[in-house]
């Protein structure tokens, strides 16, 4: 039998309280979206528990009356994955928020899955500690691990999977497990953590997560080179990887997105094709590092190079990066906002960037190109008219060409923004092998197909 | 129907040809054992395929007839997994030995089952390159993605896992598939890859894999640190880590495993705890950390501190460390080797290999504890008469606490040996809220249970 609107509701507050769970039309609203161009759609109920426990008994609910359930952190994903596409419970995290335990000598944290990315690193910092995964976005953790996220810092510390080393999950029955435990390594059994991260709500609810931290390095410089023409940043940026040099961060930004920057920004970076970089060592070690840097880059054809070790302008230099989203949003406001996403090979990558590129200036749209090139990850943002169906078709477009260009270099149709609804045709053409093993899983973890449905691959 | 041995070993030489296939008895004696204490079991046929085909075309004809498969690499597994529990088909994968290709630009390598970690190490070396995980022994590439190798490097370039880009797959029922890509990381679906790394055969046989390799590094220094007591060489190493030192190996060997070394190798070490280090870097960072880590050592009680660069002696000092197994065999032949593995969080490593020195002398049998400290890895080294009922006892019952003692730090019954035979209950009791997710997952992909029974589940 299934429950009604008001069946349901009146549940949840007996599940939470009469306080924690809502139909109110603003509250729904804002549990409609992401921050993707994907159209939005209105849960039934959002729910706002407090623990493990009521999280528990919220999915039993949901799945004895198999309703959709999908959680929620701070609505930050862009393939739509916290869109209620089937209606149901909108699970919100936000009071689920707390640092449960730092130990430091054992580099781990452990955290709800509403604790954000900054939130994490501002209780971490008297321990002389960070977490080094930045999407840029102030996502959650328990999102960022839905995701797989990973970002700017990745080519150094790596992506949010092998950060994780146990998650408290809900499984589809209500049931609550642990995957894993504060072993640096294990050769225990199948690798279910893995399994977890990265299935963006399909398989379970994450309700702690274990982490992986890292000491904060002695000492960090910041740089920027400039270049004649992206296909010389891009290379220039691969022979640095290939020195084996101590990179922690290697971003690509096109001379379209530095224009957005210095608009957005108060900077007044030359518009040309731009590599941001970032090294993380011992004075020693990274004196070294930007030397050979300088010199490098420089016979790549830089025609700029600045280092930064002041700390003011060091953060001056990534917040201008980082809100290069945020720069191009508000310079074109009223257009909606496509964000691409693929990873290559890196011997491909300056081949693949430059397709982008032409691809944005053959179909007349404003947008750029960034990337995260140590990961040979790249987007392009992509502003166009929601209402032109012209516009809309050509985004699409060179969406769906960027992504076929990748795959037919082997690469992967997400390098970190996941699935979600826009890219499952993608993940079927990439994942044509695997697709019957995902879907036994999914089915034997879910045969009710309550969590988060309508993603992935159902 | 079930074949007979006679219809099962025409219908391999069928498969492959008059040559490849056999039912010699020492050949079969060849297969029915790995370096572990577990007892032998014959197969009844041995195959040494050519091909992914050739091996998809066994594997189909045993899943038809319901026969077991086991695939064999060098057979230096320590938990059994090579064992022919149940009779049936051995593969030896000693003719799929080929490094495929080599992608330099992009730090890959794509190898076939058969290549040794040594093997490898010498294709790449031309290009500057290496493959860094080594857990001592000369493994295939096959069995170290299979049992989740890792090693002395791992506290560096990390475990085997995260190593693996692709793998090509041949399912139960002999169809041939690939899990991954190119691309340096992916957020496109459920991470099969990182599923089958570690399932030590019952999911499904690898005849191909893709690999991160690395530049291999500018500079590199051993090192030597004496310890008066085990718990200050632990303590030390410690609290290097901490420090964010950018230590590529610490490796604890304790005294009586000092003593093997000496007597088995050219060497008239300090028979007292030592810890043998490795710097990976540049110059400029390494001398830094060089100098740091000598303070940090020192007043963590370090009585002897000897730093090589010299390659020659480098070489050496990691030889000594390396052949520290077979010392202890050598020293004390006619006795069973039994090698414990667990890890625990690093805050307990003190305390679990002071325990674990305890339990070995109280016990009295003869051994040695070793550890890959920066991973709260170690390793006790048991050496017992396996015609003693009582002595076999006691080596079980060691085992058997340490094991109890790391899992009650939240640590796991296996670091990197696997599960195989001889931790089948302590997966259960580490992982018993995910057994069944196991299981289930385990059913799904090889329901006639013919790929490696009798390990990790079933």
């Amino acid at each position: 039998m299934q429950a009604t609107h008001e069946e349901l509701l009146i549940e949840m507050k007996k599940l939470t309280d009469e306080k924690r769970a809502t139909s109110n039309e603003t509250i729904l609203r804002q549990h409609s979206k992401d921050e993707s161009h994907h159209s939005p759609v209105l849960p039934e109920v959002v729910v706002f528990p407090n623990s493990t426990e009521e999280v528990s008994s919220i999915v039993k609910f949901a799945n004895e009356h198999k309703i959709p359930v999908v959680p929620f952190g701070v609505g930050s994903s862009l393939e739509g994955h916290c869109i209620p596409l089937q209606g149901g419970i909108s699970i919100n995290f936000q009071n689920m928020n707390q640092v449960l335990e730092v130990r430091p000598e054992d580099f781990l944290v452990k955290v709800q899955p509403g604790v954000t990315r900054t939130q994490l690193n501002q209780a971490l910092k008297k321990y002389g500690l960070f977490f080094p995964v930045d999407p840029g976005a102030d996502a959650t953790l328990g999102g960022m691990a839905a995701t797989n996220a990973s970002g700017t810092t990745s080519v150094r510390y790596g992506i949010m999977r092998p950060q994780v080393r146990d998650l408290e999950v809900v499984l589809a029955d209500g049931s609550i497990i642990h995957t894993g435990g504060l072993a640096a390594k294990s050769s225990s059994g199948y690798h279910l953590t893995g399994l977890f991260v990265g299935s963006e709500g399909t398989l379970g609810v994450f309700t702690e997560l274990t982490l992986k931290v890292y000491g904060i390095p002695e000492t960090t410089v910041a740089g920027r080179a400039v270049f004649p023409s992206v296909k010389e940043a891009v290379d220039g940026a691969v022979s640095l990887l290939s020195s084996g040099n101590s990179l922690a961060r290697v971003e690509l930004v096109d001379e379209p997105s530095i224009r957005q920057v210095n608009m957005h920004s108060d900077t007044s970076y030359p518009e040309k094709p731009t590599l941001f970089l970032e090294f993380h060592g011992n004075e020693g070690g990274i004196a070294q590092d930007v030397a050979f840097a300088e010199e490098l880059l420089s016979a790549n054809g830089s025609e700029e190079l600045i280092f930064e070790t002041d700390s003011i302008k060091k953060a001056k230099l990534w917040e201008a990066r980082h809100h290069l989203a945020y720069a191009f949003k508000h310079g074109f406001s009223g257009r909606e906002m496509m964000l691409t996403d693929v990873v290559v090979p890196l011997s491909e990558l300056t081949g693949a960037v430059v397709y982008a590129r032409e691809l944005i200036e053959s179909e007349g749209l404003p947008g750029g190109v960034l990337g995260h090139v140590g990961d040979g990850n790249f987007h392009s943002i992509l502003m166009f008219d929601k209402n032109s169906e012209e516009e809309t078709k050509k985004a699409n477009r060179i969406n769906e060409r960027i992504v076929e260009y990748a795959l037919s270099k082997k690469g992967s149709c997400s390098g970190e923004h996941g699935i979600g609804i826009g890219k499952m045709k993608y993940l079927r053409q990439e994942h044509s092998d695997t697709l019957p093993l995902m879907k036994m899983i999914k089915q034997q973890f879910d045969p009710n197909n309550i969590m988060n449905p309508g993603k992935v691959l159902f």
